[in-house]
């Protein structure tokens, strides 16, 4: 089959004008090297990994939700040079469908809900609201931790029966507001940040990686494009590696243990310098740092602002 | 004690200078309630919880990490409101150091160093690089989540000899970057995103939440300025409150399950209807969507990209 | 009542959609203390007096034209701690509209055209028109200054009978164009510019004070409110307490006086060195200034721009 | 003399360097028909007025304090076209010198020090301060209007001994906080606005015109100028033409009058029709002008921002 | 007749709306000196030698395709001023029609499709696409010399049936892609670029000077317009001026030359030294640059930029 | 030899920082395969047909003056795909210096300067100016033609002394105002356009073209690179197949000729219809155009500002 006809399919499923506009330049045929698709393979992201088992597993074209070069690029870093290497010589072309297959109806985030098991969805713009069992933070957290086959971070106890899901990175304002709007107890997406922990408090929130969220929705891409006729079509899974340890000590046995003993467990910079001298020493390499930091054109000190 | 004698002091541990670009208005005094200040509370966070326990506790000045106002402000919403309620009129004035502390001597970076237990420190222009005992990435972060009493998500199998720290939100490409360049094994610090995991598979990246790696700054503070004299100086507690949940069965006992099984965990969206009936049906709600994306002004879609 | 039903009565009476462009963020509830409105204030700003005023009143809500936080704020300063302690203290939520309520039928512009006496008023698209009895510029001037009891400054006289007004700072280019293309004879507003005299001279100008122009727009809000049941409205007056002094000397009387005498008046600079010396001592400080204004970083030169 | 040579001995008096950023491209020669130059007039403005008077004096030379074309242009206005009719007919070449002149030693600002007659004057980077004999603000406010021969406004009653003036548009909140921090009591300037007046009310704050805290300055470097050898220069003077009216009644009076007679003399809009039945009508109008706006797209709306 | 109706007639031949959004400002009548057009003349440029020729022929009315003040001015320079007094004191009003009379009907692109001899022009957005005889690109590059009157630069040899035409400076990435798309075997239009040659190595790519190819619209448009009653309409003329010459040898006569010859030709820099004392000298030479460059602001480094 | 190794030549060579500002991203090691560099080619461009010699010659590393990705890319369009899969395949890594290379000592313009045979050499910031024996327009032209071996168009006659050169597109009004202040009669540089025809009408310009006047400072370069040790070093030509044809009759020729006969070589669309009635015709087909582009979105029609 040739690529424009399938590319025709893919904007079936999902439409490209259904993308966030700041995904200009993502969505689409990222590379074409104009050969006739015999064999496609899906995946989440497009690396090096993934281009050498798609190599490997001699396919013609790449499918992910996360495109080759993100930020615009005027130099080939090595490992761009290292995956486009296996595309060019492989004649792998690429194509990618981000924010767009999100909200694309049976998308990631459709997906997303079916395999938590969410019951009455209701589709937000870019979400999904859905019903569990009633149950506790804990129950839900170990239960999207078995579903989607991967640790999670949770925060917020409460009784939950209405859950918001987001596949990918969700844990943004706007969305945590559509969930309170929504009456949601929960919020499943990934990559929970700070200050949405701490301005959010009366929901449980739910970070179960931006793999575990997003990967289902590949695959379930991967099942529908078997359909078509004349093709063969494979999934590459690339797990993130991702493992949760907890060795918090509960606040009650905390109590009760001796505080020396808490230090002999991590040793902490000893401070036993008279204070007044330490404090004067630290202010002198205070003033070496920011005569440094004065120094530097604004612009270099600017780099950290994006 | 004036407050303007204060802000000298902590200016001199935390310069102004030294903070990122993108911190302009958020150091410094953020309220000033113009009285004698003789009880300071130190927390990580200025909002009404700590502002409350800051009330009962009396205080006069409030230090943070995190200012009260992130981003600039037209409207006061409904928790600025009560925060700004409880400051004002228990007259607690507010003074925030961010970047400029991170950077500082004795700052939230040499005390994560510390706290953790690493040797021969250097110092890099924001994080820290140290060395410990030679461990595998398991046996770390095991003792980061000791050392720091907090959850943590890892990936990346290795054995370490020089680690890398950064508090707060420090899994940015420049960092990972400089850790590469100095040869550092694993990289602590928070808010681990997607892209890093799969860009920096060859080091140890350990995500030890914001909060736990940024408090024990905050917790220094408060201990070095208790030597000044004549004022009362305490800390102020708000736990994260994260928990860390893995029922990710490993690779062989998956194999060794039915896959029948996983499903009756989690429940799936069935699709059993006719794959092109539903295929069409599904072309037809995304046609409808597509049409609303479009009759969106370009401003309303644009919100999504900030 | 409920704050949310008297919000949809004030956007009944002044559409936010009407408001300019640059108004975002100032219009409508700018700080809710969800109370139960039982008593509103109506006023031209939000600051402390009128706060402290409101207070007095035991108001629930604050109704003013000029918002309480014009430009986005990271920092609380001292005014605004002043007016915050008191909205929040007291319990006083705050509404503002501004140039919606100046479009909106029956604001700003109707109400100061009605007060002035013009008939036959013709809407234009912020600014209204209408016709006065011929007078001359000192008459309408006279007039004007009688009927929004103000102090005015006027220039350019000729014969007017089509009158434009615009409460508040309208004396721009665009809005005098309109005037100009009306066949307008005067135009009343407040703020009047340098330039503006200058290239307007075929207009009668008269500057009537922002607050004069404005305030009576906002009383007959208050009357308006009066007729809602169950509620006290009360308005504030805070008068801008400028007046008018003029101790110029007419021309012909100038010419008969004594120059030397105008000098007693005024002392002036002597300038009595030999002129050679003193230009050369002028120039080297000049020369000092220069230095030390290119020695400042284009950034700090910047800030006399906004 | 050649306007080069001119060019030099003006830079000495008004360096271009001391010019505000926003001044790019409106300080030197805006225009050079290449005469040698006998004759040279000085005013506060170029326009046409001011040219015809040049071109009856027969000068080479217009040197101004406001430039020709402030904001950059595509095409030639009317008013334009007929300034620079006369300068090329009549050969005069133009010359400009704005915020340099201001800072400069000798130039506005010390030039109104001076006609004010304040005493241990102090330079302040562009205005200047200093001290008069102790007075209340309506006798400095006289005393102004008096030396300035100008109309003024003012308010603020206070005692006052230290004043700080600025010649032009200095209401700046910039400026106004040099005031308080070098403990002015009165500010002289121009243009004052309503925010400035609500948020200075601890100043006495006096507006003399932009024209009369101007012009002094341009009179003064037309003094100096005439000390060069074998060139005339002469003043050409256009007042502003501003006069103030002030026919407000002491609250007192207002008091003891009819309300009744106030309304006589200012006709209201009657408001007589059921309170009901006008909202309705009312409110009808404003959807119409709500859906007109809509209408607009942004960039027309936006206008009214800038 | 008066300019507005004579602007009304210009505006249907070429309505301004059709114009690029970076003609705003450049579209219209540039200057009006209000006075009863008996006289137009038409031209490619706006300059001095234009305005002087117009002058002669006693012109009311300019018009123009590129218009007086392309990039918005503070200052009159001198080749404007010269321009300027021309129209100003003969009293020559101008108009300018842009991109909008290069995209209207019978304008810049119809006129050279028709000089050309193109047949079946089909309307592009802007340029317009037609058929010839078949000839090979030297023929046509001949033909369009012959045309236009042009000396002309071409690269790309091939069979030539279908060509694109563009008024002005048109080899622009946008209009070669539109050229390709349309199946086009050559481009005709100016002020081709190094970038466009490399990457359009597929078409016949012919520069016919921006003169040549857009001064027969205004010809044309001249023509039109002489069919207005009671106004004389006359077309001034400009040439580019511009001369060919190709002094290139053929590869084959190259190889049959001495090097030595050619070197007679054209001397060469003499770099005689020992290659590493002179590698020295240079790179020192360098280092003096580097640091010039460093020591250069960023802004005056920047003006390279546009 | 290492990669590494040979930047510090080329940086030495040409700094980085030589650079104008526009070219960040553009300058130093664009593609980097970390091969042992054995064999190095120079080129002008890199483009597949380069890269193709490249890889026949067996090189590491190609350097050129025109980088690979001028605008940064999200996608890699079909001819980009084709140039990296011959770098990678081949183990080609790429270096780029540009306007580093034309400031440097013994760059671009120092060898285009030797070239065409400049006495007295003065280095001005970026390109250079030399005197030559005194010529006329035509023979300087001719002169270039055979010097450069390229076809070239010129303007402009009159004696000549002082040239100027700048390799590339350097016909900008910045530099052609350093050639007037400099004294120059000529200016020899590439990418004339009819803006600065008109405008330098006072100097000799001639466009020797993009290729020809930037090659053979790339060729010079590759004669240095030679004296490397253990390094084989090739240039590769690709000439820009630029050639010129003139066909313009003299004005005296045409004069003489009947325009008939002009007319017959290039046939003109015939306007036989009656002139009110094809105007009529022409509106309405403009009609349709204006509702088109007013239809398109601002962005659309924005595309052709860039």
């Amino acid at each position: 089959m040739e690529l424009v006809k399938i590319v025709e399919i893919l904007e079936e499923i999902a439409p490209p004008e259904l993308a966030d506009d700041f995904d200009e330049g993502r969505i689409g045929v990222i590379l074409d090297l104009e050969r006739e698709i015999k064999r496609i393979v899906v995946a989440l992201d497009a690396n090096s990994y993934i281009l050498k088992k798609a190599a490997e597993m001699r396919a013609d074209l790449l499918i992910t939700h996360h495109t080759l070069i993100f930020h615009p690029i005027n130099k080939i870093s090595k490992p761009l040079a290292a995956s486009l290497k296996l595309a060019l010589e492989n004649g792998i072309s690429l194509y990618s469908m981000h924010t767009n297959y999100d909200r694309a109806d049976g998308g990631i985030n459709d997906v997303l809900a079916a395999r938590i098991g969410l019951k009455n969805i209701e589709i937000l713009e870019i979400g999904r609201i859905g019903e569990i069992e009633p149950c506790s933070s804990s129950e839900l957290a170990t239960h999207v931790s078995e579903c989607l086959q991967t640790p999670v971070m949770y925060a917020g106890e409460k009784e939950i029966r209405r859950v918001m899901i987001f596949g990918g990175s969700g844990f943004r304002e706007e969305f945590l507001e559509i969930a309170r709007a929504n009456k949601a107890d929960a919020f499943v997406s990934s990559e929970l940040k700070h200050d949405i922990l701490r301005n959010y408090e009366d929901l449980c929130l739910i970070d179960a990686t931006h793999y575990a969220t997003e990967n289902p929705g590949m695959e379930e891409l991967c099942s529908r494009l078997r359909k078509l006729p004349g093709i063969e079509v494979e999934f590459i899974e690339q797990p993130s590696g991702l493992r949760a340890i907890d060795r918090t000590l509960s606040r009650r046995i905390k109590d009760a243990l001796d505080v020396t003993e808490e230090k002999t467990l991590c040793e902490q910079k000893e401070m036993k310098k008279d204070s007044m001298e330490s404090m004067i020493e630290e202010q002198s390499r205070n003033q070496v740092r920011s005569d440094y930091r004065r120094s530097l054109g604004s612009e270099s000190r600017r780099k950290y602002m994006e």
